[in-house]
Parts: C-alpha cells; structure tokens; sequence
C-alpha cells in the first residue's frame, strides 16, 4: 500500500482544492440567485399577488410579525399577508443590503430594509420605514424563505 | 493508473463518508454549544450585566431593535442594551424554540421568545413578551451572535 499513498493523497488534495473553489464559486452565484427571488419577492408583494408572494416561503417557514404572533406554515403566513394587503393605500417593497450564503450552500441570511406605506385614521397615506432579517435554506434544490422577521424603524 | 482507481474512490469514499458523519454529530455538539451560549446570554441580560451581554456578539454583528434604527457594530449595540438595562422595572429573559446549524457548522439560526418587562406611565411593571430570530456565525472556532432581530407580540 505504501506506493499508493502519494497517489491517493495527492487525488484528495486535488479533489478537496477544487471542491473549495467550486464551492466558493457557487457560494457566489447563490447569493445572486438570492438576490435575484428577493427582487421578484419585492414586486410580487408590491404588486399584491398574494400566491406568488407566499410561493417564496418554504412549507415549514416561520414569519415573525411585529405587533402579532409568530405565524408557522404557509396558511398563516398567507392569513398575515392577507390581511397586510387588504389595508387601505398599502404599497411594500424591500431590498436586501447584506446577503450572507453558509459555505455548505444550503443556509443563507439576509438583512435589508422595507418601505410600507398603509393609510392612516384620516386616509392619508402613511410611511413606515423598517428592517428585517429573512433565513434562507435550500429545499429541493431550490432557494426558500425558512425565517422571515421584521420591525418598523420607528 | 488503472489499478490505482479502486482505490482512491475508496480512499475517497472512506473520507466523504467519515466526513458526513462527523459533521452530523458535531452538528449537534454544534446546536448544543449555541443553546448553552443562548441560555448564559439571557442570564447575563437578566443581570443587567452589559459588558457580558455585549459579548456575545461578533465585532461585526448588526442588532435590529424594533422602532429603532439598525445598530451596526459593538458600541452601537452596547448602546441598545444600555438604554433597556436603564429602563425602571427593566427585565428580560430569552430562550430558543428552534436551533439550526449548517452543514458547513459556520452558520446557524435560531428562533425564540422572549419576556421583557419594564414599569409603564404609572410606574407599575407592564409585560412586553415578543419573538426574535438570531443568527449565529463562527468567529476564531467560537460561535458569535451576527445578526440579532426581534419585535413584540402585541
């Protein structure tokens, strides 16, 4: 076995080193295919297509409201939702300002911010800027929202 | 070369298998290190210790308090918890519900509650129980709090 040694050692250097920049390549391309959902996530929402909208979330996903308890799944994340577009003069977008993808490529977090807008007591359309955090995991090959938590800045 | 193959994707089955299996039960070792972490972090909290609780977060960790702008960085979070610790009838404590690690045991996520009390306009104690996400990240093989999210419930 000993002649065998350098060959094998040299197949796992050259099998782990590849496997290192392949995988920091793809960590790249994660990324931007995160940021890329995210964009369409945002006009969905804008848009109040409320399908497309929860279509991002995994079956498991937990959204965390401000002011309500946590929602689990995709029929009380689609109930919070709801009732979020529903609103008199509601318009929504957001953006990321920081994507991190797990070098394993199955994990991701993200944090950005949201403009909502909704109408006050008197009709007028009412502005409140916040933050959030959203997990991403892959299922099935395919970038989902696990985690999705927010707050208004004010 | 020939003979050489068997061998080597042997070799290299050996390894990948080793591998995976190790990563699944340092994983836990992994879940299990953070929620150790978590429970000292909400003493130290409760304690009103901030130099302690400050600690917990990476240098380059982002806290997002609700109506309030993003703190970014120790001395910025510092100064959130400082303002809560100043707060009459100030307590808080926090636990996990669910605890996530990558595969890559560089990232992980957690959701939790927790309880926040402090005296309201009469001075008399007013409970404030919320949710929070955080995600945990490995700064020098020691796992550190980057991004730390929470609102209330009500």
């Amino acid at each position: 076995m000993r002649t065998f040694q350098p060959i094998v050692a040299i197949a796992l250097l050259l099998v782990s080193f590849g496997s290192t920049l392949a995988g920091a390549k793809n960590a790249a391309g994660d990324e931007r295919a995160i940021r890329d959902l995210d964009a369409l996530w945002s006009n969905a929402a804008g848009a109040k297509d409320l399908d497309k909208t929860v279509a991002f979330y995994a079956d498991d996903a937990s959204m965390l409201p401000s002011n309500a308890p946590v929602a689990h799944g995709k029929d009380a994340i689609r109930a919070v939702w709801s009732q979020f577009m529903s609103m008199p003069g509601y318009a929504m977008s957001f953006a990321p300002t920081k994507v991190v993808v797990a070098t394993s490529r199955e994990m991701a977090y993200e944090i950005g911010t949201y403009q909502f807008t909704a109408n006050d007591a008197q009709g007028k359309p009412s502005a409140s800027p916040g933050k959030f955090v959203v997990v991403w995991g892959k299922r099935g090959g395919q970038w989902k929202v696990i985690a999705d938590i927010f707050n208004p800045d004010k």
